[in-house]
């Protein structure tokens, strides 16, 4: 049987398999393009500013015209917000502040608009959508059509899914991603909505980058003192179960990841896939981020940080994807809300980039040469 | 004679008279109401995310809702850019990587709707007036009511202004802060425009916080390196003539200011005096900052910095003033065009203290207690 690749645009949407063969090797995701790019870059320095003036603004201005493979980059008109929301077994162990069914709760919470996800989105012009994964309760049919399993499994003692249930995580992922994509939608965020949802997350990034659990372990929700001892053991515990199958990133997502997780991961691969420019969000999603580019090489190109969480692991897992992110605002929130920030500060690349007159244009001097 | 407080609002809009005994001792400005903090930090407790998961964005929240008295906030609907134009005379002499016309030529491109700031008010649901204060050349009658004169001197050799211009300016600066507020702009952003002015900008804050001028001068729209070492020799002898008035603000911007700074100082003031929050942008609305805190007090608890800039200066000006800038993004082009961008994280701040929904009425579990 031939290895067909997870993250690649031409497998089928359900991958028809139990073999983790098809994790390896993936082909690189196809990067945004170069040629526009450079046309961006010499648009920008035509307009009214001293060059590099607009900082981190023209260098994201940019990265839309070369996703786009448009210059002047098209406003991003139907930026899209889809939340993944999923439980996990470990939360019964005391790693969160928060009591499980709030997963559910929010998920409710969403639906009725009463959430800082929909307060974000309408304030940059997103529209929000949320997918039961595996939320350990049922939920309302209209966000449940891509449920996986209930709940993931306590990875600190046992696998969080089988094999097949990854694929079809990810397979999930990848078609919300397809869906939104012929929708119409021009930019997409990936949030977070899960209690415990950290745990495995920072076990990934931790597993993935080498790093001690002590150095990766955050507060997630809250958790006091004697919930983050719980939490940084079940993390290490897990991370002992993840060693032997980190190089594999479907094995690693069974073994220590999520449906929640490994549903995140094909949306983000397939996104770049589909060439729609993504902004991250906090610390789940770049978890997610950081495997789908173990296999989707190059998905990175077509993803920007949005924030920096208070979270150490995602300060870890930004620096190994080589992502600087464009706001630092003390956030830890997830759902996508520092996505949903950072996309004010898209939209304003955008702009300039797009509206703007030239120096000719304007009848504006432009840089004196002589000194 | 009775000294009157320049930055007071009880004083009159106009000034009337040559003395600098006015500048001092000015009154405090009256801090946003304590009362509606708390409420609002209370209000953000009962919301539906872990406390303090907004980072920033609760903080931005609380600020507005203790500006407005009103808890939740308003939504900010007429927040207004006002651009102060003014040429400075030591423009002539290579501090600046742009010719001395460009200050009128993009007076036009506001006016025309063609410069960053336009693009970006958009996007911040802004809109952009423009002030000439001390351009060197004619403008639009629509925008040089308030013209104090044509540019301001050339600091590293002569006073950049008489001390009834420095009031004038001031006045200006309060007069269209007045306007604003009584037209009903909800929150308040001054951009600069004007070659070669981060060389008096540069030396009004080394002066006022005792910083050597090499540890202060930054490149300014991009001046190369001898540029930048005759701007930093512009600086170190406009310091030397402002080092004997350096306690006495009106003499200080007469010495090494210009009537734009002063008109931003006058701004400032007056929107603090008039409870309006005020969005800072970078090095040169910052020095203005500076100088009218010195007299006016207790306005820096209306005044959010907007970002932090690549100019030296600038940070060295946000320490002093103790303000935390929102956003990072290595900009360092004047006009507000930071401070807009970060009115988009104000914008997000608000709506989510102002329309999430509570635990209790989402129905959502709150923190569990036992650990």
């Amino acid at each position: 049987m031939t290895a067909v690749p997870i993250f690649d645009e031409r497998s089928p949407v359900t991958a028809p398999s139990e073999s983790e063969d098809f994790s390896t090797p993936l082909r690189p995701v196809a990067p945004p393009s170069a040629e526009l790019r450079v046309q961006a870059s010499e648009l920008q320095r035509s307009l009214t500013k001293p060059v590099g003036s607009l900082g981190r603004l023209e260098e994201l201005g940019e990265w839309v015209s070369a996703c786009q493979d448009r210059c002047p980059p098209s406003p991003i008109v139907r930026p899209r917000v889809v939340v993944f929301a999923g439980d996990h077994g470990v939360a019964a162990h005391g790693v969160s502040a928060y009591p499980p069914e709030v997963t559910a709760q929010m998920v409710a919470n969403f639906t009725a608009g009463g959430a800082a996800v929909n307060a974000l989105a309408g304030v940059a012009g997103a529209s929000v959508r949320v997918v039961d994964i595996s939320v350990a309760t049922d939920t309302d049919p209209t966000v449940s059509a891509y449920k996986v399993r209930r709940s993931s499994g306590s990875i600190d003692q046992e696998d969080a899914l089988t094999s097949d249930e990854v694929l079809a995580a990810i397979d999930a992922g990848r078609a919300v991603a397809d869906e939104e994509v012929d929708g119409g939608a021009d930019l997409l965020i990936a949030g977070d909505m899960g209690i415990g949802n950290t745990t495995p997350a920072t076990t990934l990034i931790a597993a993935l980058t080498d790093t001690e659990p002590v150095a990766a372990v955050g507060r997630g929700t809250g958790v006091d003192d004697a919930g983050w001892i719980r939490k940084t053991a079940a993390i290490r515990d897990a991370m002992r179960r993840a060693r032997p199958v980190v190089k594999d990133p479907v094995a690693l997502l069974r073994v220590a990841g999520g449906a929640d997780i490994a549903a995140m991961a094909g949306f983000l691969a397939q996104a770049a896939h589909r060439r729609t420019p993504v902004i991250l969000d906090g610390l789940v999603v770049t978890a997610a981020a950081l495997v789908a580019e173990e296999s989707a090489r190059g998905g990175r190109e077509w993803w920007v940080a949005g924030h920096r969480s208070t979270e150490p692991a995602h300060s870890i897992a930004l620096r190994h994807l080589r992502i600087e992110p464009v706001l630092e605002l003390d956030m830890r929130l997830g759902e996508g809300s520092g996505a949903l920030v950072a996309l004010n500060v898209v939209h304003a690349a955008v702009a300039t980039l797009g509206e703007m007159s030239t120096f000719s244009a304007a009848g504006v001097s432009t840089e004196t040469t002589t000194t």
